[in-house]
């Protein structure tokens, strides 16, 4: 079982809280909220979707990179290669 | 006016696509797609709120820093003092 | 006076402990020393130089941009430029 | 061999040009050079300080997570747990 599968609720929890943040900063740009609120907000939603990332990197790292379980060498180069893809891009 | 007010439609439309991101990688976490997949879309929702954060800060930075039109001293300090609240915990 | 002159003593001997945390890299990396370590020391140096930015920003706004003193909305418009290019570079 | 060890001259390299922006901006500074110059400086150090740090998590990635040669599957956890340490205290 994939790791996106297991932790799938605690996953689904943080994304839709993400989703909640994100609607209120739409209703506050909509409700023309002061700038230094705003400014709070996305703060706020950068900070969750760093956490969610790293959750999901480290649930990555464990199931596809470390885990006993991956089959064979390459499968196990392959989830490196991905990470390190994300990292690249993340760490630019 | 507001530069949140003045920047309204595109700041929604930035917002809005933003949260169609989101929405998308919460139905790709509820159908159990590939990780690498998931890590892509969360690096593309920090990016997308990276552009956003820089936006209303520029808007901020003009309007309640450096326009002309603040008025007064104390204005112009308060509106440094919040942008510089948000730097402190956004380069923490 | 400019603010990079009146917090030079402070600022000097932040960017004095930054190299004095790179040359500690160097020897770390040149004695080998564990993959480990070796990350949470570059993890210390990312950390002291976003803290340098942030003071020599929060410097430029005060200053630059905010202070009663700037004389004209040009400069003041040109010290938010300049820092708009920089939160651009730096937040992509 | 460590990744360390066998990628030392390349991260010599990367270092030792850091700390040279490093000794750069100890210069700027005390000779109080423009303040957008010094910003520019920084944000130059960070990109690079950034490059370093994913050139290192790759090796580790490589070489302690996913290399077939990781003698046991705590010696590959272990590498793992280093890694998601890192990614806690950088991604936060």
């Amino acid at each position: 079982m994939s790791h996106i599968t297991r932790d799938k609720p605690r996953l689904l929890a943080r994304v839709r809280r993400l989703r909640g943040q994100v609607e209120a900063l739409e209703r506050a740009i909509d409700g023309e909220q002061a700038c230094g609120d705003v400014l709070h907000q996305i703060a706020g939603i950068r900070g969750a979707i760093q956490g969610l990332m790293v959750e999901v990197m480290e649930g990555h790292i464990r199931e596809h990179v470390a885990a006993p379980g991956v089959r064979g060498n390459a499968a196990r180069a392959q989830g490196a290669d991905e990470l390190i893809a994300v990292l690249r891009s993340y760490l630019k």
